[in-house]
C-alpha cells in the first residue's frame, strides 16, 4: 500500500518551522508496512493544493493531509478536497456542541468564526481531537482513504495514536512491515564503525543505516517482512551480530534515556553520585540532573576548569599535575577520589581531557579523555579517544562516562 | 517570481533525516524576494518526480533540486530533468578530471561509478562542488531557470552561497524581499509577549511571528518592500518599538551566540568568572565552556545540589539556609561571594532555584530563581519567575544568567 501526505503551512515554505508532522507519519506509516511515495508542502494555494490532491487519489491508495482546518479563510484544507471528492460541506452537529463546551470551560463563547471548524467534506467520518479545537475526519470513496489532521504535531499525534493507526491496523493489502531497532554508538567515528561492520558482509534485508551526529552514531536495524513476527526476528538477529562487534561503544538503544537507566540503577542499590569536570565543564551533571527526582541520588560536582581547582577544592596532588599532567590517569583518578571525599557520596565520577579546538600534542591529541570511577572498593580509569571536533568531543565524553557508569552499575550484584 | 523545490531522498520520506535544505532554501529565497509556493519530496520513483518537475516548469519561474546526483542507478534527478526537456545527457570533461584529481588526492583511483556525477543534461552550465564530489547545475529554458544541488547539505549550502544567490540576485522581476531580525527572549512565556504587544495593534507589513521554545521565545520582525533599504527600515523601526516593551527579556539578538558575546567583554575587560549553581546544575558553566577558548576567563564552578555542599564547599552560613532556606535571595547572594572567594575569580555567578517538577510551593512556586552576581565592589541579585516545565526554567535560567551577566558588563566603563 502506498501513500502521499499533503503539508499546508506558509510557516513550513519559509522554512522557520521545522515539519515534524511529515517525519513522524512517514516513520509511524513504513512501522505499518505503507510506503510515503510523496511529501508535498504548499500554502494556502487553492490551485496548487487541489491538483495535488487530485494526483494524489490518482496515484495512491491513502492521502493524508495536515494543516489548514483552523477558523480562517485561509484555512483551506477541507473544501479543497470536499471539491475534489465533489462534495457539499456540511456542519458537524456534535463537533460543534464539543467546541462550543471547550470555550464555555474557559469562560468565553465561541467566536462564529470556529463554525467552520465543524464543517466537513459530505461523507466523512469525525476524528476527535482531545487536545485542541479543530477535529479531523476521514474518508473513504472508491477504494481510496483520505485522511485528514490538523497541523499543531501533538494534536495529530495523538489522533494518529488512538483513532488511524487502529484503522490502518485493519486495511488489508499492507505491505510488508518495517522493524527496526536504533544502536547508539559513542566514541567511535561513523567510518570506524562501518570498517568493522564490513566483515558482515552486504545487507539488503535485514540492513544497517548510520546516522552521525555531534558525540554519536546511530546504528539503525531495519528488516521488512510481510509478518510482523518475522521482522522483530531477523532484526533481533542482525542486533546480536552488531552487538558482538561494536557492542563496547553502544550507550543507549532506541529511545532508552541512558542518564534515566543510571538514575534507576542507582536507586535500586541504594547510591549516591557526585562529579568532578573538567573538559565537560558540567556537562555530565547538567544530564544526570535532567532527570525529575535526580536529587535523591545526585550530590552535586565542582567544574575544575583550571587547575588550581583541581588542587585546592578536589586535592589533586601538585605532584601528580606537576608529573602527569592535568590529562592523565594519574589526575583523572586523583580527582574521582576528591570528589568522592569532598561530597561523602558512595560513587566519585571524574572527568579530564583535551576537547580542542587548541591544547593538543602530538602525545596528547584532541579527543583524548580519562574517565574515572570511584567506589568504596577501588577506583577504575578509562583513557578514549574520541573523534571529532570540540562539541563532538565534548558530548561523546558525557554519553561515554554515562555509558561507563551503566556498565558498572550493572556488573555490581 | 515564484519557485518550487523538489527534494529526492528515500530516507527523508522514512522522517529520519530532517529536511534541513528544504528550510534553508525557503528561508534564503525569501530573502531574495522569492516565493516558494511549493515543496516536493519523493524517493527514487522516476514517474513520479518527472510529472513533479514537469508541472513545476508550468507553473513557476524557479525549480530547485536537491539530492539524487549520486554515482548509482537510484540517482536518477539528472536523467529525469534531461528527459522532461528532451535533451541527451552529456559528460563535462573538466567535471570529470576534477573528480577524478579529488580521488587522486586520496591515493585511491577513480572507480567508473562515478563517471556519471559528471553527465548532465545537454545546455547546462556546471555549478563546481568544493565541498564533495557531485558537482551541481544550472539551465536555463523558455525563461525558467532550473538549479540542481546535491543532498549534502554542507554542499548544498557552500554552492547556493557562492553561486546560485549571485546568480539569483541578477535576476530582474523578483518580487518584494523579505528581511527580518530575530530577538530572542527569556524568562518570559509566548502568552505574556503577546499579551504586551498587543499594544501595537494589528501588524500586517512589518509584522510579527512567535515561536517558543524550552526557555526561549523567538519574536520575528518580518518586513517585505521591493527596496530592500525600505524593508531594512521597517524592520529597524519596529524592532525599536518592540524592544521599548519587552527589550528585558532579550538575550540574544538573530544568530548572536550570548555565551559567546559575554566571553568577549570579559576578555576585552580583562575579568575571570566562576559559577555556583543549583537547580541549573552544570548548564551554565556548560554553556560558558562551549565557546573555544573560554579557559582564558572561565575558572570553574560548583555544582551545589546538596545543601551540605552549599555550606561545607561554598560557604553558606547554616543560618541563612535554615532561615531563609536554598532558594532564596540571601543563599544565592552567599553562594555568588562563596563561589567568587573560592576560586579566586573577578566575578561570582550563582543561581539556586526549582526546576520542578516537585519541591513547588505556594510561596516557592516551581520556576522561581534567584540568580546573584558578585564583583569586588558589589552583590547584585535578581529574582525570576520562569513560565513552563523542568526543562524550560533550566535553560530560561541558563538565557536569563547570560542575559544579566552580559548587561552588568555592558554596563561597566
Amino acid at each position: 500500500m502506498q501513500a502521499e501526505i499533503i503539508c499546508t503551512g506558509s510557516e513550513l515554505l519559509l522554512g522557520y518551522v521545522q515539519n515534524t508532522n511529515a517525519d513522524y507519519l512517514g516513520h509511524e506509516l513504513a512501522a505499518l508496512g505503507i510506503e510515503v511515495v510523496l511529501q508535498i508542502t504548499v500554502g494556502d494555494d487553492w490551485k496548487i493544493m487541489e491538483q495535488a490532491v487530485r494526483e494524489a487519489l490518482e496515484r495512491v491508495d491513502l492521502v493524508i493531509t495536515t494543516g489548514g482546518l483552523g477558523p480562517t479563510t485561509d484555512d483551506i484544507t477541507k473544501d479543497v478536497i470536499a471539491a475534489v471528492l465533489g462534495v457539499p460541506m456540511v456542519t458537524d452537529d456534535e463537533s460543534l456542541a464539543q467546541m462550543r463546551e471547550y470555550f464555555a470551560r474557559r469562560g468565553i463563547e465561541m467566536p462564529d468564526i470556529f463554525i467552520r471548524q465543524a464543517s466537513f467534506p459530505y461523507g466523512s467520518r469525525i476524528i476527535p481531537n482531545h487536545k485542541g479545537t479543530a477535529p479531523g475526519a476521514l474518508i473513504e470513496r472508491d477504494g481510496k482513504v483520505i485522511v485528514i489532521f490538523p497541523g499543531p504535531p501533538r494534536e495529530l499525534r495523538a489522533m494518529f495514536e488512538t483513532w488511524v493507526k487502529p484503522y490502518l491496523l485493519e486495511i488489508p493489502g499492507r505491505g510488508e512491515v518495517l522493524r527496526t531497532r536504533v544502536l547508539k554508538l559513542t566514541g567511535i567515528a561513523e567510518y570506524a564503525v562501518q570498517e568493522i561492520l564490513k566483515e558482515l558482509g552486504d545487507l539488503v534485508n535485514p540492513s544497517l543505516g548510520y546516522l552521525a551526529m555531534p558525540g554519536e552514531v546511530h546504528l539503525r536495524v531495519n528488516a521488512h517482512a510481510v509478518d510482523p513476527a518475522e521482522a522483530e526476528r531477523m532484526v533481533e538477529e542482525l542486533t546480536e551480530k552488531v552487538t558482538g562487534l561494536v557492542g563496547e561503544y553502544v550507550f543507549a538503544i532506541d529511545d532508552e534515556v541512558p542518564e534515566k537507566t543510571v538514575g534507576d540503577l542507582l536507586l535500586r542499590k541504594g547510591l549516591t553520585v557526585s562529579v568532578a569536570e573538567s573538559c565537560t565543564a558540567g556537562m555530565v551533571a547538567a544530564r544526570f540532573t535532567d532527570v525529575p527526582g535526580s536529587s535523591r541520588y545526585f550530590i552535586g560536582g565542582v567544574v575544575a576548569y583550571d587547575n588550581d581547582l583541581k588542587r585546592e577544592v578536589l586535592g589533586v596532588p601538585a605532584e601528580i599535575l606537576d608529573r602527569y599532567g592535568a590529562v592523565s590517569e594519574q589526575t583523572a583518578v586523583a580527582m574521582a577520589e576528591g570528589i568522592r571525599r569532598l561530597t561523602g557520596s558512595d560513587l566519585g565520577l571524574a572527568i579530564t581531557g583535551i576537547a580542542g579546538p587548541d591544547g593538543g600534542t602530538r602525545a596528547k591529541p584532541v579527543g583524548l579523555v580519562y574517565v574515572a570511577l570511584a567506589s568504596a572498593r577501588e577506583t577504575l580509569c578509562q583513557r578514549l579517544l574520541l573523534p571529532g571536533v570540540r562539541k563532538a568531543v565534548r558530548i561523546g565524553t558525557v554519553n561515554s562516562s554515562l555509558r561507563i557508569v551503566k556498565s558498572f552499575l550493572n556488573r555490581q550484584a
